[in-house]
């Protein structure tokens, strides 16, 4: 489809989903991420074949928070390989309150990359890989995306470090189990900095773009993944990408995705599209309230999701 | 692809696959299915074009035990739409050993239509929707796959029902809850009956291809289900299909399915074809060993999948 | 302390507790429990020496529910010994919602024969070796506090069957595991029974007053239990007598005892005396409101405890 | 009873209780601990009359462990009085894995104060009401056994320090829900140095004779608790002094006490005595195998306890 098509599809959209200002709530779990103005909602479709469709605030930047888990998990499945499910299963969680539970009785190996304890595995994996972690982050994001201007929001991850207790529970209770190797607080201060990345939704969806493209990233050729690798982070993506509620948004939208409290969502049609909505107030799961309903638009106006 | 294609493919993996014999294990939770001969593998292709192939013991009947969860499902899904989501949930449940917590955490409402629980109140439900639940089933998967031979195979329903102390224990459990309506004895026994349905895998191939065809029949042009429902399905069973070797199935085979731990599984790709295997050695996660060996070697050889 | 003495401190704690009435409230999960008059309170207190302190509704029966356990625990004790411990448990339970958990995990041994999953196994135990199981309860009760007048109330018995769901959960439950042998019915109808069983305040504290003499009926002499037997069965009273409120409940008024939702609480000071009160509005916790204010007044103003 | 009398139960409980070397297992989780001497086994015995009773190795000092838990905790309520029960609750935890899950449902509310995370609460509150905390431990411990030379072994808390990823786990969680106060690494260095306490079953047994003296140390007549806080401190020893093994140790021995991963057990029998035994070898509760043996026998022998 061209990106007239999708402009127009987006535009329609867009409409539709102003109305739901207010029935969600902007995450107020740390300082900095409340004092965003909720009034705010974009949506950017890129394509494979080129072109940018893109409405609302699709230009503002916004704290990406958990969509970065997909962007670590990346870095090192291709480093690593298979070795990586020694240290962290693929299964859904299914329940945000067992998962320290599923700790103790899994030994220490967390469900799945995309939840907070899987994701800090990754992060303290990525750290042995590479020398100076946070810059090689960065410099991995602002490749896939093509805009060197992405940063760190020092003052989220300021404000993540200080209100950080949950997360150095569950490091230091895996870190028990020795499945994380590095001193905690490096771990925790580099954690905080990949959930403070700030980006907009044109430069999610083209860092999602190479997942689309089977691996391949279409602006340079580069490929990131195999084939196959690129198939497998889209499968977990689509059975754990959604904490709870990823059943429910394999129902209702029918793509994989990821999610960040920052009230960002990124998601693909495999060899079509890529496509990033944001909208700050959150449901009750803690996923943009109008990013779902706006992609769940998408896939029924498009007429295709991988199911 | 061509019949013929697929034929080769499937020959192909047939002879990678027999060497697997003898690293499963026969279900023996009810004697019924311990007595099957574990020695015994087939498989078979439907393509919405037209056309079946297969190969080895494709048109031996088994037990197709939980597979039929779709049925029943797809049944009660088509006549009550939305509303059996007030009965039950469309999540992962994460845990075998859970699903009783989470029942009482989530007063009543299984996580999804496919663990036991969730089968129960589907069944349940079907029971007020059909006079006659039984001659009901049976007359909607003869329709679905044009055989009216398919049977119940009345020693496994009568050897489920001996054994059927968990399944009794969950079904007064979610009553006291209210979400059961039927005597949990007249319950069991309809239930014992869906699970124990005869059918090979030349059958149950054919009567996923309404799936795979967006809810209608290709056989008689029937509608089953919306294109809506039928996507959406789809989504449950990718994401709760395969107990928790879910996300598993996802990540290796990549293809909306269910299991059943007659070795059973049938899956499909949208808007192609139905793919059915079956061989009565299990994993430790109660899916055939070889069952997935096959999908994971299909999907590969095919180059398709959902991601 | 004489009986005039105990007469004087359950009169004053009468009317300190009175104003306690509306506090609580009745145990409404049956029906038949649901009608008692919620203002009624009786207190009754036996002394080893001999004598009866009795002040309220102390002569009004009710319904003894969970305080049978004791019953028939002691009954498969004193015949069982110690074998007994491999079908059930002695440690606290922790958690409500977790009893089915700990089922699970613990491979169908419930944790003490005071949760419903324990007396369950205690009560199939004892079906097994008296022939007539609720004659021989009655008797056993009837000889206790020598009052051939007890019964059981039908009514009861039958409201508790009617709403037994919860119950045959995890009889069912438990017989997956092999530790129930019994027909599920047959030993819910036995179990509901024991429940229903109708006693007063002061048949209460005889039937326990065996208990405090360590294992001898002191009004006929008879041993019900060894020495040993009595001191261990009075252990299991002060930590698992109360359900979750049992550290409370040693906390606060440091007897051994059990309660039952009918609001009757019977407990004992070892060598000395028993006492049995009854209040039918419940605290959260399922214990009765009044009767535990009425104990603790009771031990603090005779300054006796086992701590 | 006479000191000779003790002093001869104990010699013949000190023999019957040396075949059990062997049986069970030095503490591992810490190499201080593991290097522990396992053939050493002691026992002593302090009535409130006057004189000690002692065998074997008892006047070898060992770590303390968890029963500075004890220590700490009457520090806390001889000051704060009932506002602890705000922080901390007095029941059962039930289930050593479910510490965490019983945190999270329970809001950062510890079960009582015997489980680490309880004991982690208690001493973030001793440490707002002591200055300098590690001295007014070390003061307090003295002055109930009236020994100086009470120290901290720092090899041992050095150790425990190396070691503490689940403990930091438990206290970061807890601060999550605002139940801990204090800096995280400062709680957990007092608290490893509260374990790492070297005292001998002489010193031990002296330090608990102010519970069974009903709060006044008998020593010099000073009153730590008063005696309804002594008679309810003993309350929740009898209930959760022991782990999982808490009504196994009221079962078998019946007296209110504390264990320690050291090997230490103190227990006391109210107005009478109390009691020290020290054996390194644990069973898999973690509770010391002689001890709980020689404690067994011991209430057996002089035919007392609380029940």
């Amino acid at each position: 489809m061209s990106t007239e098509y999708y402009q127009q599809v987006i535009g329609r959209i867009y409409n539709e989903i102003l109305p739901f200002h207010g029935k969600g709530k902007v995450a107020d779990y740390i300082p900095a991420l409340a004092e965003v103005n909720p009034m705010q909602f974009g949506i950017a479709v890129e394509s494979l074949g080129g072109g940018t469709a893109m409405r609302g605030d699709a230009a503002t930047c916004f704290s990406i928070q958990s969509i970065s888990k997909v962007f670590t998990f990346a870095m090192v499945m291709s480093r690593v390989g298979e070795d990586i499910w020694k240290a962290v299963g693929r299964e859904p969680s299914g329940n945000p309150f067992n998962s320290l539970v599923q700790l103790e009785h899994e030994k220490g190996i967390p469900r799945n990359p995309f939840i907070n304890a899987g994701a800090l595995v990754v992060t303290d994996r990525l750290m042995e890989l590479y020398p100076r972690p946070k810059e090689a982050i960065l410099d991995f994001v602002r490749s896939l995306c093509g805009n060197d201007d992405i940063y760190y929001d020092h003052q989220v991850a300021q404000s993540e470090r200080d209100h950080a207790d949950r997360n150095m529970a569950l490091a230091h209770f895996i870190k028990s189990f020795g499945n994380i190797h590095n001193e905690v607080d490096a771990l925790i201060d580099v954690y905080c900095h990949q959930c403070a990345i700030s980006m907009n939704c044109v430069d999610l969806a083209r860092s999602f773009l190479f997942l689309a493209n089977r691996g391949v990233n279409p602006a340079d050729g580069k490929r990131i993944l195999t084939m196959s690798q690129a198939k497998r982070l889209g499968a977990i993506m689509a059975t754990c990408g959604f904490y709870d509620e990823s059943g429910d948004f394999a129902f209702r939208v029918g793509l994989p995705g990821k999610s960040g409290v920052g009230g960002g969502i990124v998601a693909y049609l495999p060899e079509k599209l890529s496509v990033a909505v944001w909208g700050p107030e959150l449901n009750a799961y803690g996923n943009s309230l109008m990013g779902i309903e706006a992609l769940e638009r998408f896939t029924t106006d498009i007429s295709s999701s991988i199911f």
